[in-house]
């Protein structure tokens, strides 16, 4: 390992073997974020002979110095804790290793979600305060993006857990987007604060304490809107409906490949506006948004979606470095210490 | 009133004065289902005069003797309970009522969607075995519909409720869609059986149980490819897909007009395919499906979408019929017993 000389360059882990198209994507993907940023010093965390057929094989030029060797892989199907227990040289516990010895800022993976999340959570710790991390994730709106947070890093939340996505969400979206209060609602089935579940009720309230932006509940009608910054839901609905909005790109593809399918004329009119269709539709590629923050341990963490193109990777990489130069886990550690009483 | 005199049509209650446009699309879209079916008898429950006045102004044939007067309305923005309580003549109350007393096989509202699941629970009751109603929509997908049960009747469901929600729509999409045995899931943050919320997990277990054809977990992504003809989640969740769905046109819509406001080309290219795009989204269209319908009361009741054209209203009152004609509710009882002891 080279890792031990002193630099004030961000230097960033990269998970070569998460990914449903790992190592290819991974490394093709942190070469270009490397040669795009020479400030940042990027490592690939895998199969060394794996990660160098790959650098040879697109003639790309990389570092070799800079590969740490992690013999085993965590595929995405295994059950996280069982798989971290079992596999100590994954490279996600290595990667993640890294960070927790300062031998990186930030680790970076499109590997199996919950295995980072958990190697995060153990290896890393958690931030004083913090019960559970979160995961943040993006959705396109009629002005911008909107984050919503948590997405799937723990299912039935408690009230005082959706306070804290607020808290660690509203730092995240304030730094890297610049934006001084960002508004906060708690998704539920009407604006009316007696609207939702026992839990988004009780948390309503919590939040209502803070002096948080809080604007109250939300529609699952509001998130395309944009009509908060932030849209705060328990892991499962908020890992259902990144599923499902994920999804709706393919349902149109298909109900255009129909109408085109039904005559000559039509086939001739799809056929003409596909590429403007598909220009039009670019702000929904999830690889342009540089994967997912995990907030609330004690570490950069970026997970991306497992399909990550290359493009996603170098996102990932690119969104990490912000995410080292704003210092957001220290800001949200002393945001933290202003909540401590509430929840 | 006219309804004692005997007849075998089904004879269909419209709540004349719910949804967004009402009376004119509720009573345009009943007068077309009247013409159509001649031998569907409809009933206008609400203000005469303003029933009357839509009539009149559209020159439309109804025979005047089958309006219903209703003097009070509830607005959708309204306490459901509270609403029912203090409005006992609200179109949505003397139309359920007309079901309860065999004046009407079927009543249809695009009305204050928590006041007709009151008042069809308080006023009609719950079939036996049958702790909590549900709703169920439509997600169109690539082969057809999906149907997903709850869309918000109820939040914070209970193992329990959610067998029971599936029981009840295996009877509804068996009978509507002329499925035998129609495909089961759950939905949840992954397929494996350990993944989900402790409810959705109990279940599982609970579903295994039965013989319906129970195909184990679904993921957000699985509705819109058609995995299972039915999708069992809380009202929670099925409520803020739902309106997350129905905002998803909007949001292309806006992205379009971003794309071509651009530049010139760009403009023209849009205005050429503006209409073609329309057409290939017509399945998207929520007005095709007739409404969703309230399963689990002792009655025939179709829920429509406040924002209903008279085209839905039409398709509501048809797919009422269709209620009818296949005896749903009598066909429910009978699965219910074959489930009392499971759950």
């Amino acid at each position: 390992m080279e890792l031990s000389r002193i630099s004030s360059n961000p230097k960033i882990a990269v998970d070569a073997m998460g990914g449903d198209f790992a190592p290819t994507n991974e490394v093709i993907g942190a070469v270009q974020a490397s040669n795009e940023n020479p400030d940042i010093e990027v490592y690939l965390v895998g199969r060394r002979e794996e990660i160098i057929n790959v650098i040879n094989q697109n003639k790309l030029k990389f570092d070799f110095n800079n590969i740490i060797h992690a013999d085993e892989i965590i595929s995405m199907g295994e059950n996280p804790t069982t798989a971290l227990r079992q596999k100590p040289n994954s490279s996600i516990s290595i990667g993640t290793r890294l960070v927790k010895d300062n031998k990186a800022d930030a680790f970076v993976s499109a590997g199996n979600t919950g295995a980072v999340v958990a190697a995060a959570t153990l290896i890393l710790g958690r931030l004083k305060n913090v019960e559970r991390p979160t995961i943040g994730s993006y959705f396109p709106n009629s002005s911008g993006i909107s984050t919503v947070f948590d997405v799937g890093a723990f299912v039935d939340s408690k009230p005082q857990h959706l306070l804290s996505y607020g808290i660690l969400s509203n730092i995240f979206v304030k730094e890297i987007y610049g934006i001084e209060r960002p508004t906060i609602g708690i998704l539920s089935t009407g604006e009316e604060e007696e609207k939702g579940t026992k839990v988004t009720k009780e948390a309503f309230e919590l939040f209502k304490k803070t002096n948080l932006n809080f604007i109250g509940n939300l529609e699952g009608k509001d998130i395309l809107t944009g009509k908060a910054n932030i849209v705060i839901c328990d892991g499962f609905i908020g890992n259902v409906l990144l599923k499902f909005g994920e999804s709706v790109p393919k349902l149109l593809k298909h109900m255009l490949t129909e109408y085109a399918n039904k005559n000559l004329l039509n086939k001739i009119k799809i056929g003409l506006l596909k590429n403007s269709f598909k220009q039009a539709m670019t702000p929904l590629d999830p690889n342009l948004y540089g994967g997912v923050p995990l907030l609330g341990v004690n570490g950069n963490c970026i997970i991306g979606h497992g399909s990550s193109s290359a493009l996603g990777i170098k996102n990932m990489i690119v969104r990490a470095k912000e995410m080292i130069e704003k210092n957001i886990v220290n800001k949200i550690e002393e945001s933290l210490k202003e909540y401590s009483n509430i929840g």
